[in-house]
């Protein structure tokens, strides 16, 4: 049965929350990078496929929804799918739970750039990760559409 | 003469660096968090406002681009402008700079919410910030239509 990744899991910290006893905004952002290692782990792109290759993942472009607030000790964890990629460029999308909860605190589309660090200059993915890229991306496409893709800010039309 | 406002000045901290040396995502966000502390600051929203109203503003949705790697000791500055706002919104444009380039080295859209901390529930902004904003958003329509904004993420269209 088609699933999300599960990319990242753990505890909101102390050090993550503003005056207001919440999660940061920018902190909600922190995990969903710390979920973008875990995913460049699951696509050969993880510490020593790093080393090894000299490539990794730049973030071009990211838009964020904060759905829910969430407190300091709250576990949480990232569910990630692929919802495209070409020979450079992956756009995920991450959500962010509390554990067996399917509705989502908050969530984040992304586009993603595959570069050479030598440089840095933008590479086509190597055989090993456009493989991987590719089974989760035919995997992914049989979940539902999911909510928080496509947005542009602005403003609600005002009431009548 | 119009200008966007200056909302956060300091350096690129050695410990917002990922292990390619350069400045994380979710730090470029974290600036333009402290960015949005500053204008709040101007809006009669800063620490003391906000104990003595029990309000302040939740961050809804954001956008960002990523545009220029930044390395630790950098010095940069963030120029912000009102783009629109209703009764209980403003939506803000963040602009990332090195001192004295114009470039921007990463930018950020924004909807914010103000709240009033019981509950927390929206309300409308008071006086004193309504009237800051309708200053700022007839000032900084003068100025040229930023960059980076009304956004939608997506694959560029593939090569002919």
């Amino acid at each position: 049965m088609a699933e999300p990744l599960i990319t990242w899991r753990g505890e909101v910290l102390g050090q993550w929350c503003d005056y207001n006893g919440h999660l940061r905004d920018a902190f909600y952002l922190l995990i969903f990078s710390y979920a973008t290692d875990g995913f460049m782990e699951q696509i050969g792109l993880g510490e020593s496929g790093r080393q090894a290759s000299g490539h990794s993942l730049f973030t071009l472009e990211c838009h964020l929804n904060f759905l829910h607030e969430l407190h300091q000790g709250e576990t949480v964890e990232v569910q990630t799918r692929v919802l495209a990629f070409d020979q450079k460029r992956v756009q995920l999308y991450h959500s962010l739970h509390r554990p067996g909860d399917g509705q989502a605190v908050a969530a984040s589309e992304q586009m993603l750039l595959h570069v050479d660090l030598q440089g840095p200059r933008s590479v086509p993915f190597g055989d090993a990760s456009a493989t991987h890229l590719n089974a989760l991306h035919r995997l992914h496409a049989q979940l539902a559409q999911p909510q928080w893709v496509g947005r542009v800010i602005g403003l609600p039309p005002p009431r009548p």
